[in-house]
C-alpha cells in the first residue's frame, strides 16, 4: 500500500476544500454576515494548513495500483465531510459535530437528507456553503482533483472508476484529464442553463444560484423551509426539467454536442425515458382517482405537476420536495420507491443502482432463462448491439448482492432506534440512492432530526457508500485490505 | 414441444390427486360427514375420469426435454390446485371458487395462507385435506409421480430438476427413481415421527395427524382458529423441533443414515443452525427489552419460546402462529422478515430463497471485492472445500434478479387493492417464500380474505412461481417458449 500517496492525494483534496469556501466566504462579505466571514475564514485556513502539512513532501512512488485507488476515494470523502461540517459548528448553525457531519455527509454525496428543522433563519453564506457542497460533490471531488493532480498519466484512471457512476468508465478521448475536463465542462455549462432558468421564473440571484447547485448535484437542499412546496407552477417545472436533464448521462450531451445523436440516444437513454413517463402517468392515474381522499388537489394539471415533480426529484435522486407524498395510495409510493432505488443513468450526478445496470440484470435473467429452455444455445449479453463483457456482467450482479446487503445490515442497525419497518428500510435506500426523503417518519415534509446520533454516522456512511457506488467503502472496511502486501 | 406427453403426464398426476383424496375419504366416513363423503366422492371420480380420459393413448414419443420439463412442472402444480379445490366448492367449506382456489394453492404450495375466517367450524374431511394438500406439495407431487410414471429412465431428470427446491440437485443413486423413492422414505420417517411427538405432547389423533401433516410439508395449515396460540408449550416446542427438522437438507438425513456425520453437516446446515440461532437471540433480547410495551409476555422462557417459534415458522417457512409479532418492535420484524426471504435449506421441504444461493451470492461478492483489490488474482467460489460451477453461479444470479422482478411485478399488481405498502411487499414476500403470515394486514392473527379476487388470483400465481422457483412460471409465460421450435 503506497501510504505515502494517499497522504499526498488527501492533502490535496484539503487545499481544494478550502478554494471551495471562497463561495461561501464571498456570499459572506456581500451579505455583511461578518461572523460567519471569520467562522468561513477560520475553517478556510484549518484545511489549507492540514492539507499544505500533508503535501510537504511529494512522494517519490507516485505509482496507484487499483486498491489505493477505493481507498483513496473513501478517505478523500470522509476527509472533506469532516472538513467541510467544521463551518457549521463554528458558525453554529449546527452545533452538534454529528449532526454537522451528517448534513455535509449528505451535502457532498448529493442526498439531500437534512437534519435542520428550520431552514430559513441560517446566514446566507451557510445555505450557500450547504448548496454548494452538492454543487461539488455531484461531478465527483475526486475527478476533478485529478484533472489537476500532477501524476504519471493513465494511473489515475483506477480513481476515476472508483468514483465515477454506474458499471463502465468510458473515455471518450484518451487521456483522463481531457475527459475530465469536457465532463465538468458539460457540468459548467448545463448548471448555467438551470442557474438562468431559475432566473427567469421568478427566483431572485441568491435563490436561484443555491437552487442551481443542488439542481444540478442532484441533490436537494433547499434555502426554504418547506422546500419547493411554496414557489410557483413555473418554478416547479423548471425544476422538473432540470433534475430529469442532469439524471441523463453526461457521456449523450458530449455526443449531442459532436451531433452523433443516434449514440446519444443509447438504449440506457430510451429506457430511462420510457421509465419516467410510465412513472409518471402511474401516479398521475393513481392520485387523481384518489382525489378526494388525498385532498391536495383540484385538478388534473396539478396531478399531472406533482406526480411529475415527485417522480423527476426521486428517479433523478435530487430529492426536492413539494406536497406531502406520504398519504398518496399505495401504488403511488411503490412507484416513487422503485424510481428512487433505481436512479438515474450511469455517468450522470445522480445516484442509485442506476437504469444500466437495471438492464444488465434483466438481460442476464432472460438468457438464464433462455438457456434453461434451450441448454445448447449460448447467448451473451448485448448493450446498443455491443456486447457487455463477462466482469461487467458479474461486477453488476456483485453490486446488486452488495446493494442487499448493505441494505440489509443497515436496516438492522438504524432499528435500533424502534421506529417502525417502513422509516427504517426507506431511509437505508434513500441514503443509499442518495436521494433524501422515503416513506413514514422520513417523508418529504420531515427531516432526518429524530435519529439517535448512532443512527445518523451509520446513515452518514450509507450515504457515502451509495456515492462511491458500495466497493470503495466495502474495501475500505475489509479486514483483507490490509493484510496481503503486493499487487 | 411434446404436448402429447405433456398431456400425459398430466393424466397421470390427475390419477394420483384423485388416489390422494382416500384420506379425506376416509376421514369423512370415520367421523360419519356423509355429505361431505359424497362429495370427495364426486371430486374424486372427476378426478379419475378426466385422468383417463388424458392417458388413454401412450404417447409413442416419450421424450422429454428440459423446456417440456418446465412446462409441465408449471401446469401440474396449476392442475392439481383447480381440482384439489372442487371438493372446497362442492362442499361448501369455500363456496367462491377464487377463495377455494388460493386455499389449494396455498395447500399444495405449503404457504398456508387462508382466506378462511373461521376454521375449527368445518367438517374434519374438509380440514384433513386442507392439511394433507401440504404434506402432498411438500416433497413435489411430480417428483412423487415421477417414481411410479412408466418412463425412459434418466430423462424424468428434467422434472426433478424443474421441481426440487435449491440451486442444484444431487442424485446419491444414479437412478432418479431410486433417489426420489430414498428422499420419499426420510419424508415418511421423519412425519410419523413428528406424529408420535404431536401424540405424546397431548393432541388427539386427528389433530396430530392434520398437524403432522402441515409441518412435515412446512405449510401451515392448522385446524384451530388461532393456530398454535392455545396449545400447550410443550406442544409449540415440538412444532419449533420439527419446524426446523424439515428444514433441513434431506441430503444430510440420508448422510447421517449412513453415518457419513461430516458429510451431513455441510456447509449450508451450519450456517443455517448459526443464523437460527443468532436469529432467535437477537429477537428474545429485542423483545425481553420491551416487554412492558409488548404487554405479551412475563418472563424470559416465555419471551425464548414464542422468539424460537416464529424463527422457526417463518425460516422452514411453515407460518404457524402464535401471539401477534405486529406489536413487536422494528428489529424482531426486520429479523423475521429476513428469516422469511431466506427460507430453509435447499433440498428440503421449505421453501424461500435457500440458505445455499445466499451462501453462493455472498461468496460471489466476496470474490468480486477480492478482484477489484488484486485485479490479476482469479478466485472460484467453493462450498464445502468443493468449486461451484460456474453455470450454477450464473443460474444464482439470475435467480436474485427474477426474484426481485416478480417481486416488483407482484407488489405493483397487488397494491391496486389500495391497501398499505408492508401489507403489499410481504404478502409477495410471503407467498414468494411459501410461508403464510406477514406484517400489517397480515400478521399472524389475520388472513388474506380482506383482499380483491384479482389480488387472491395474483398471489396464487406467485406461491405457484415460488413453490417451483420462479424460473417453471416465467418459462410458462414467457411467449418465446412457444416460439422457438427444436430443441
Amino acid at each position: 500500500m503506497n501510504y505515502k500517496m494517499i497522504r499526498y492525494t488527501l492533502g490535496f483534496i484539503l487545499a481544494f476544500e478550502a478554494a471551495f469556501m471562497i463561495v461561501p466566504l464571498l456570499t459572506a462579505l456581500i451579505y455583511k454576515e461578518f461572523f460567519e466571514f471569520w467562522m468561513f475564514l477560520i475553517s478556510a485556513i484549518i484545511c489549507l494548513a492540514i492539507g499544505r502539512l500533508l503535501i510537504w513532501k511529494k512522494p517519490k512512488n507516485t505509482t496507484l495500483y487499483a486498491k489505493e485507488g477505493f481507498i483513496i476515494c473513501s478517505l478523500c470523502w470522509i476527509i472533506i465531510s469532516i472538513f467541510g461540517a467544521v463551518p457549521f459548528v463554528l458558525t453554529g448553525a449546527i452545533p452538534n459535530v454529528v449532526d454537522a457531519i451528517f448534513e455535509t455527509v449528505s451535502g457532498f454525496t448529493t442526498t439531500g437528507s437534512s437534519i435542520l428543522t428550520s431552514i430559513s433563519t441560517l446566514p446566507r453564506s451557510v445555505l450557500i456553503w450547504r448548496s454548494f457542497t452538492h454543487w461539488v460533490g455531484g461531478m465527483g471531488v475526486l475527478v476533478f482533483v485529478m484533472a489537476f493532480l500532477p501524476l504519471a498519466g493513465g494511473q489515475n484512471m483506477h480513481i476515476m472508476k472508483a468514483e465515477s457512476p454506474g458499471p463502465e468508465v468510458s473515455k471518450f478521448v484518451p487521456k483522463v484529464r481531457d475527459t475530465a475536463l469536457i465532463l465538468y465542462g458539460i457540468y459548467f455549462g448545463l448548471t448555467v442553463m438551470c442557474f438562468i432558468a431559475y432566473l427567469i421564473s421568478g427566483f431572485d440571484f441568491y435563490e436561484a444560484l443555491c437552487n442551481a447547485f443542488s439542481t444540478a448535484g442532484t441533490g436537494g437542499f433547499s434555502i426554504r423551509d418547506d422546500s419547493f412546496a411554496s414557489v410557483t407552477p413555473a418554478q416547479q417545472w423548471v425544476a422538473i426539467t432540470f433534475m430529469l436533464l442532469f439524471a441523463v448521462n453526461f457521456n449523450s450531451y458530449y455526443l449531442i454536442l459532436r451531433r452523433k445523436f443516434k449514440d446519444a440516444f443509447n438504449a440506457e437513454v430510451r429506457v430511462f425515458i420510457i421509465i419516467v413517463l410510465v412513472a409518471i402517468f402511474a401516479i398521475t392515474v393513481n392520485i387523481s382517482l384518489h382525489r378526494e381522499a388525498i385532498g391536495q388537489f383540484t385538478s388534473l394539471g396539478e396531478e399531472i405537476r406533482h406526480a411529475a415533480f415527485y417522480v423527476a426529484a426521486l428517479i433523478s435522486t435530487t430529492g426536492l420536495a413539494t406536497v406531502d407524498y406520504n398519504i398518496w395510495p399505495a401504488l403511488s409510493h411503490i412507484v416513487l420507491m422503485l424510481a428512487l432505488f433505481m436512479g438515474a443513468c450511469a455517468g450522470s450526478t445522480g445516484g442509485g443502482f442506476k437504469v444500466s445496470r437495471i438492464l444488465i440484470l434483466l438481460k442476464g435473467m432472460r438468457n438464464e432463462i433462455q438457456k434453461a429452455i434451450h441448454p445448447r444455445q449460448v447467448k451473451r449479453i448485448t448493450m446498443d448491439k455491443k456486447p457487455v463483457d463477462g466482469e461487467v456482467v458479474r461486477n453488476v450482479n456483485a453490486f446488486f448482492v452488495a446493494y442487499a446487503f448493505i441494505l440489509v445490515i443497515g436496516v438492522c442497525l438504524i432499528s435500533l432506534d424502534g421506529k417502525d419497518i417502513l422509516t427504517n428500510v426507506t431511509a437505508v435506500m434513500t441514503a443509499l440512492s442518495n436521494v433524501g426523503p422515503g416513506l413514514s417518519q422520513i417523508g418529504p415534509v420531515n427531516n432526518f432530526a429524530h435519529f439517535s446520533d448512532f443512527s445518523k454516522i451509520i446513515l452518514s456512511l450509507l450515504m457515502l457508500a451509495g456515492r462511491l457506488e458500495l466497493f470503495p467503502m466495502l474495501i475500505l472496511f475489509s479486514p483483507t485490505t490490509y493484510k496481503n502486501k503486493g499487487f
